[in-house]
C-alpha cells in the first residue's frame, strides 16, 4: 500500500494504472497529470483520482511515479519534476523500449531516487483514456529492468506492485529486454506497417476488393498496424539498432522462401513450413495463447 | 436441394462443407470420399453421410461434386472421377489458387460437367475432420470464378449453394481471384513464416524468452505460421507467379520504413504509420472485422 502514486501520462496504458490502483485500493491518495486539456477532463469526470493540473505539484510526496507517455517526452519531463520528486521515490515508466531511455534518464543523476524501469506487455490497438480498463494488465507480463543491484528493496516494491494488479513479473537487463522485445513485439509491427502498405497502396483497381476479402490473413495485420503511430515511431527510433538487425535477418529468411517458390522447390517449402508449425505448439505450452486477438500490444 | 453430392476431402473444410450439407438438408444423399483410412473412419464415426471406398464410385449420379484437397492431388482425382462424372453435373472446389488448376482442369475436356471453382474464405490454423465444423463458412465470402459466361443457370445453382450454407458469394475472373488473394492471403502467410523463423530460429540463447513473450505481437504470427504444410507449399507454386510480384513490392516498402528507422525520421515514419491506421477504419466499416482471431484462414 503506498501512501501516494503519480501517473504522468494517461492514455490507454496511464488510464488502466489509474483504474486498476484505484480498483484494488493500492495507494491512500491517486494523482494523475496528462498535458492534454481533454484527457485530463475525461479522467476527472470518469476516475475518481485527483487530476493535477500542473507537472511539478502532480509528483510531490509521491512515493511511486510512473511516467506513462511516448519515449520522446521523458527528457522534458524529467525536467520538469526532477526537482519536485521525494527522498526515496521509486521512479518507473511503461515505455517498450529501454536502452536509451535508460541513459537519458541516468544522465539526469537524481538524488536519493530509485529508477526502475516497467514494461507490462498488455495493450490494445486502441489508444487513449477511454479504452483503458482495470483489467489489463491481468495475466500479462511486466518486465523489470535496473542498472542498480544494490535497490533490492525497491526491486520487490515495484514487483509486488504489479502483481497486485494481476501481471507476472520478470526481471531482465536493458540491453536483454531491448533485443527481445524486438524479435516478439518491434519487429512484427514493422512488418505489418510493410504488408499493409503493399496490399493496399500499390493497387487501386482492386482496392475495394483487397479491403472485402482481407479475412485471409490481411486483416489481422492491420489491427497490428493500426497501433498509436506517435508510440511506435518512438520505439522505432530509441531501438534502432536491434530493429535493423532483426529486419536484415527477417529479409534474408524472405529471401529464402522467395527462391523456393521461384524455384518451385516444394520439398523446402515443406521444411519451413513445418519448423514453423512446432513453434506454435511451443506458445501454447507455454500458456501464451489467448482466443483473444492478440494485436496492437505495446 | 441436390439428389446427390459428393465431397472428395475430408480434412477441415471437407468435413465442414458434410456437416453443413447435413444440417441444412441440402441433398437427398450425401457421398464422402477420403484416401486416408484414418479420416474416412473419422468420417464414418461421427457424421451421417455415405463413406466410400472407391473414388469413381463415390461421383456416380452426383449432382455436385466438390473437390476439397490440396492443390497438388486435383489431376490425380480429376483422372480417377472424370469416367464417372454424372452428365450435366456440377464440378467444384474449395481451392486458394486459380489460374493454375483452371487449367489444368480445362485441359480434361470434360463433356457435359459444368466447372466453377469456388473459394470459400474460411477456415483455422487447425487442419483434419476433427477441427470442421457446420458453421465454419456462415458470414463468409466464397468466391466463385467460372471460364464460360454460358453457365449462367449452374453458377446460380452454385451460387445458391454457398447461400445455403451461410456464405456471401462473389464472381471473380480466375486471374483476379489469383491477384487479389496474393495480397489479402498468400502475402501475409508468407511473412508470417519469415517472421517467426527469424524470431525462433537465430537465437538460441533468448529462445524460451521469446516464446514467453510473445503475446506482444509474434504469437499471432505464429498462428498464421501453423498452417497446413502442403496446402500451402501448392498454393505459393500454384500462385508464384503472383506472389513474387507482391513479395518484391513488401520488400521496397519494408525497405522505405528500414530507412527511415536508419535514419532516425521520424516524421516519415509518423507519416506510414498514420496511412496503415485509416485502412484499418476501413476495414471494419467494410464489416471485416471479428473479436477472434482471424488467423490461418485459407
Amino acid at each position: 500500500m503506498f501512501n501516494k502514486i503519480t501517473i504522468i501520462g494517461c492514455g490507454l496504458i496511464g488510464s488502466s494504472l489509474l483504474r486498476a490502483i484505484s480498483k484494488r485500493k493500492l495507494s491512500k491518495q491517486i494523482n494523475a497529470f496528462d498535458k492534454s486539456k481533454d484527457v485530463s477532463s475525461f479522467i476527472k469526470n470518469n476516475l475518481s483520482v485527483n487530476v493535477c493540473n500542473d507537472i511539478l505539484d502532480s509528483v510531490k510526496d509521491s512515493d511511486l511515479v510512473i511516467i506513462s507517455t511516448p519515449l520522446s517526452s521523458y527528457k522534458e519531463i524529467l525536467l520538469s519534476i526532477k526537482s519536485g520528486l521525494k527522498k526515496n521515490a521509486i521512479l518507473t515508466d511503461t515505455g517498450s523500449a529501454k536502452k536509451e531511455i535508460n541513459k537519458i534518464i541516468s544522465n539526469f543523476n537524481l538524488q536519493d531516487v530509485f529508477w526502475i524501469a516497467s514494461h507490462p506487455i498488455a495493450g490494445t490497438e486502441y489508444s487513449g483514456p477511454e479504452s483503458g480498463s482495470a483489467e489489463l494488465f491481468e495475466n500479462r507480463w511486466c518486465i523489470l529492468s535496473a542498472e542498480d543491484e544494490k535497490q533490492k528493496e525497491q526491486l520487490e516494491t515495484l514487483k509486488i506492485f504489479w502483481q497486485n494488479i494481476g501481471s507476472k513479473v520478470k526481471f531482465m537487463t536493458f540491453k536483454d529486454h531491448d533485443h527481445v522485445l524486438s524479435l516478439t513485439s518491434h519487429l512484427p509491427h514493422a512488418i505489418a506497417y510493410s504488408i499493409v502498405r503493399t496490399a493496399i497502396n500499390n493497387d487501386d483497381k482492386f482496392r475495394n476488393d483487397i479491403i472485402q476479402y482481407s479475412a485471409g490473413g490481411l486483416r489481422d495485420f492491420t489491427r497490428i498496424a493500426a497501433s498509436d503511430p506517435i508510440m511506435w515511431r518512438d520505439i522505432f527510433i530509441d531501438n534502432s539498432e536491434n530493429i535493423i538487425k532483426v529486419l536484415d535477418s527477417f529479409s534474408e529468411n524472405l529471401e529464402e522462401i522467395k527462391k523456393a517458390i521461384q524455384s518451385k522447390n516444394g520439398e523446402k517449402l515443406i521444411k519451413i513450413f513445418s519448423s514453423t508449425k512446432k513453434v506454435r505448439k511451443e506458445i501454447i505450452k507455454a500458456g501464451q495463447d489467448t482466443e483473444k486477438p492478440g494485436f496492437g500490444r505495446k
